[in-house]
């Protein structure tokens, strides 16, 4: 995933450590097996062998395949790989015994792993549930795994500078495809996400050029790319037609979304088009430029999943892949809050998913990630950016002074030391559980250090144990979703940071994604519902079939497509750009887990001006169903223990259980996970 | 190296931990020309880039190659390179720039390199210089490196059982190929050591089949294999004749012996050509069977060579391989004493050779081993085995209880501390240096807890605080030329442990080794010259070509070839069988370094039953020549300043400079590294 990347014809691999996997695996199974079985067993590897009960079993020699019998009898199958080059893997197929994830692994022999010493009570990591998946077919090996393709049509062409361009009517992304392909010399494809930049020869972002292969013959090109354009010159070629290979992550639709309002559920739908897009073999930031995997950008393709895929498989590779191998000697992405951003991501899994068994499998990496960041605590027991670190929070208009204790570090900081505790608990790792709670009181205890009376906000950050004067909504909108902070002070926030002009706006959608979060839980939606069709809104009459990653209602005709001084620098399909799909799932739909894997849920229901919605959200093995007006709402659930919450002027009736007032205008009611629909008659505010 | 082990048809990879190279890395070097300069650029890796001072340099497209203008100015130069399979490569051809070890190499931007926490005061272990030599034919991937051959003949060939049994005269390794090769089929190569063992379908260790291509062609065979003899059966083949291409490690021969006695010198030159045999890419144990480096075996590897062929780069390369990359999850080839043994190698490695270069490279992978050592040490400051670690030691005929306090260990863990502190002060790193120091020291005085008055000994190990009754040689010999216990405690051990025929005798090469170096120290030549000759010239009696893994000379006939409970499973070229070389080269010739490169050293001629010898020692940048008999000494040397240290009934007499008596019958003569012979008339006790 993250070597595909080129900017106009030169490679640009990632700025961080990349890391690669262990050459030498051991996959085990104890098996009981009440007949002998014969199984077939293939290897990707450069040598492998085969052990029953610690026996050698003769591997015959043959290169990647054996048969072997099983006895009828307790023991325990070992197959040992070897592969530098790809993973080691195996393909085990047997009437009872295959290759699930019940194989363990580990690049060490079970006699020879030793004791963490600095983590003793920890859970190994060294043996670990094999990886599995996707792979039904023993002749396709696991380092030979592609996304699959389905066949697109362009929807115009116009034939014009000596080319031809070819529009596919929407943000897309795939292997163009020659049809009878014959002649001599070389095709060009200029790839654009506009027309403009796939007719901008000097400026287009993504090239590609090709010999024509000999004979006449269909012809896929070597490279998925972005396009919605792609504009094709060629030496001496003829073909018939050409097409796209779409090429896409399986993902299911398990959400749904409508409204009243016929702009919203536009940008529903094309958030739900931006994160399918970026959702791929991790979930990556944008699909034209760099296509890695940044954790802040995840975190937030995340939790815009749990409202729209539920996709767990996609989430935990994409935590795997940012995390990378021991040792730790850089911050993920080389960025500080990166790091830290990944152990919400981790709390934020287990919220929605209760999927303890992948904690178990993480915990050592968390831990020694954590490891890294306390060694470089200072003596407060704060963080602050040492030589080699990325301090990046956002991308800012003005200059700020990084330097220091940031607020907003020490508040992302403080939830990773949470997650630690969170996951020691529910692992049953007292010792540890009990040192994160008490590091965590500790940063959590200094934070109110940063605020600042009279300017009713946390400040930017502290040097040499003085507040500086910066203030940016960063920290402050944080502090408030994470609930660090009092009620008042959130109202205070509220008014003296977010609604206030003289605090730098935020240009970016990614923070503008925290920032309308923040409303959100101040009951804000109506706010809410104004940004986004302002802002979501203007990039559709701009003719984005995609978000994008920056917008500047400002800007005018081509600027829009310039960033990082380039025309065509700036990315349109970009993950973070999908966040409505997020805040309208759980701030107007209003649905969310309060217990792990919605073992008990909340439904919050808010129009924020809207007439009307119905949406369906899914969770871990079923969905939540959510239909509002002004005068009913109808809910229904099919796993968990649930509560509808909403506010009426009048006394609210239902044909299912009884409504509790809670105070003032606001009531629940109890909604069992059995799927029955529930109706409630009420008078919204 | 590590995955080339068959037994029988069946792969056996390591089983240790098995370590991925980073494919990742950064390419840099400051450059400042005078005229601008074109290079070629050639990269073995999937994706890459170069920039010049920061700005990326469009790399054409070209898969691999392309050239470049560097400017007539101070900038650097710098190559990424992604490369997943092998490792990351580059090959620059300028008139003045090329790939050199003087590029500087890392996994990461040099602004993201971070502050190692632990080891603050340490030299970074993320920047290194480049690995460069060998290659420097562009078109040869540094991936599809391959050591040389050269064709072989065999001496006779026998029709028998149906096939034929060629035989190479001696011990040796490489590819066989078939001249002039067609037909239908298979062709079956069983090898052998032994004549026996290429003949026995059954029990040969190794064996291999092919298909027999199409056509008629020379067909070499794809595994290089140990063998003196083959025997080949084929199904329906025809070809002209049969013959070996050797594989060999291109290593020169520097050093020389002769004396009056023929076995002896034929027990030299056996030796040298054991080693010889078992030098690879790096040192392995032996050729027929593991093919791997193990610590111990490499520690004795490297000895025998800085008095053979003087290799740094085999060396240097075995000691990379035998770390692996951090974190260390286990000791190396999970052995505890093989971790320690890696820290005396490098001890070793510095004395002969004053590389400081490589110290401060592997400085940092010193630290993070020793770390993992540190952590586990218990509350007395010693080391323990636990969960994971293999205590070995040597192969013991007898029952061994390896629980607790092992005094071995201790010595050598004290020796590795040794070796950090010494390092340490080297690089300058004066925090390091007093800690290891103070730690070196508080093992080394509790080494005193292990001795017992009453058995003169150290006892094997304390269990409780209590001192076992078990007594074995190895902790003791290692106390005597480390040098850790007094002239009278050695003299102790001399006669209550090593020449005690209570204490369980030493039954392999490997600590024989270490027993008549300990002889050595005691001035007891002459013993372990009659060792010698029993011993190695036992071997050549049974018309060894090479030496054993383990010769005991009660053996008969084919008991001779078995081990491991298998009729052939004795490896019959196995360096540490190679130990005269040294125990020679050390002590008789008598020539070692006092000061680390030979910046000053020491001859100390011991004929110790010989009439006469004459030897060339390399040193790093030259050679020393020693000839002794009775009554005369000729030594000289080409660098380095030099005592030669002898003994004369009578008042000794020189053509250059002064001989001072030390005291008794002992007598010294400073010779100068100027390359001019120096004449001694002496008399000889």
């Amino acid at each position: 995933m993250n070597n595909r990347r080129t900017e106009r014809g030169i490679d640009v691999p990632v700025q961080w450590k990349l890391d690669n996997h262990q050459p030498l695996m051991i996959f085990t199974k104890d098996i009981n097996l009440d007949e002998p079985e014969e199984v077939e067993i293939y290897v990707e590897g450069e040598q492998y062998n085969i052990s029953l009960g610690g026996r050698r079993v003769k591997n015959g020699n043959e290169k990647g395949f054996t048969k072997i019998i099983l006895p009828a009898e307790p023991t325990q199958l070992k197959i040992k790989v070897v592969n530098h080059a790809t993973v080691p893997a195996i393909f085990v197929q047997g009437e009872t015994v295959k290759s699930d994830t019940s194989w363990m692994t580990s690049p060490l022999e079970d006699e020879r792993i030793t004791v963490n010493m600095e983590h003793p009570d920890s859970p190994s990591g060294i043996y670990m549930n094999a990886g599995s998946g996707n792979l039904k077919d023993p002749n396709v090996k696991p380092s030979e795994f592609k996304l699959p393709t389905s066949p697109m049509d362009y929807v115009e062409v116009k034939e014009m500078k000596g080319g031809k361009l070819y529009d596919f009517g929407k943000e897309t992304f795939g292997f163009i495809k020659f049809h009878n392909l014959s002649g001599t010399g070389k095709v060009r494809l200029q790839y654009g996400e506009t027309s403009y930049e796939a007719l901008d020869k000097e400026h287009c972002e993504t090239f590609r050029t090709y010999d024509i292969p000999k004979g006449k013959a269909d012809f896929v090109v070597e490279h998925s790319n972005a396009l919605r354009y792609v504009f094709v010159t060629a030496d001496d070629a003829q073909y018939d037609d050409v097409s796209l290979l779409y090429e896409y992550s399986p993902v299911e639709y398990r959400a749904s979304f409508k409204c009243n309002d016929e702009q919203l559920n536009k940008i529903w739908e094309v958030g739900r088009y931006t994160l399918e897009l970026t959702t791929r073999e991790v979930f990556i930031d944008g699909i034209k430029r760099d296509r890695w995997a940044w954790s802040g950008d995840a975190l937030q393709s995340y939790l815009m999943n749990y409202y729209m895929f539920f996709d767990q498989e996609t989430t935990k590779r994409t935590m795997y892949t940012l995390r990378g191998n021991d040792p730790v000697i850089c911050h993920l992405n080389n960025i500080m809050e990166y790091s830290f951003y990944w152990f919400v991501g981790i709390y934020d899994y287990y919220l929605y998913t209760k999927d303890e068994h992948f904690l178990r499998q993480i915990y050592p990496k968390m831990e020694s990630l954590m490891d890294f960041i306390l060694e470089r605590t200072n003596e407060r027991g704060l963080v602050e950016g040492l030589k080699g670190d990325w301090i990046y929070i956002d991308w800012f208009d003005h200059d700020v002074d990084v330097a220091g204790e940031v607020s907003f570090e020490q508040i992302v900081y403080c939830k990773s030391l949470e997650t630690m505790a969170m996951c020691a608990d529910i692992l049953g790792v007292e010792t540890e559980a009990k040192k994160y709670k008490k590091l965590a009181e500790g940063v959590r205890s200094k934070l109110g250090d940063f605020w600042d009376d009279e300017k009713q906000a946390f400040v930017f950050n502290r040097k040499d144990g003085e507040n500086s004067e910066q203030v940016t909504k960063h920290a402050n909108m944080f502090a408030i979703f994470y609930d660090y902070v009092t009620d008042m002070q959130k109202q205070q926030i509220k008014n003296s940071v977010i609604l206030n002009d003289e605090v730098p706006a935020i240009s970016t959608p990614y923070m503008r994604f925290y920032e309308l979060e923040a409303m959100c839980t101040l009951d804000e939606q109506a706010y809410v519902l104004n940004e986004m069709k302002d802002y979501w809104g203007g990039m559709l009459e701009l003719g984005a079939t995609s978000f994008w990653e920056k917008y500047n209602p400002e800007h005018e005709g081509l600027e829009h497509y310039a960033m990082y001084g380039r025309p065509f620098g700036k990315s349109l399909c970009h993950a973070w750009g999908a966040s409505p799909i997020y805040l309208l799932g759980k701030y107007f739909v209003g649905v969310k887990p309060t217990k792990a894997g919605y073992e008990e849920f909340e439904i919050r229901p808010v129009l924020g001006g809207l007439e009307w919605f119905e949406s369906s959200v899914p969770t871990p093995n079923g969905d939540i169903v959510v239909y509002a007006s002004k005068n009913k709402i109808s809910v229904s659930a099919t796993e968990g223990n649930g509560v509808l919450i909403f506010k009426s002027k009048t006394t609210p009736k239902t044909d299912s259980g009884t409504i509790e007032k809670i105070e003032g205008n606001e009531y629940q009611l109890r909604i069992n996970g059995d799927g029955a629909k529930v109706n409630v008659e009420y008078e919204g505010l």
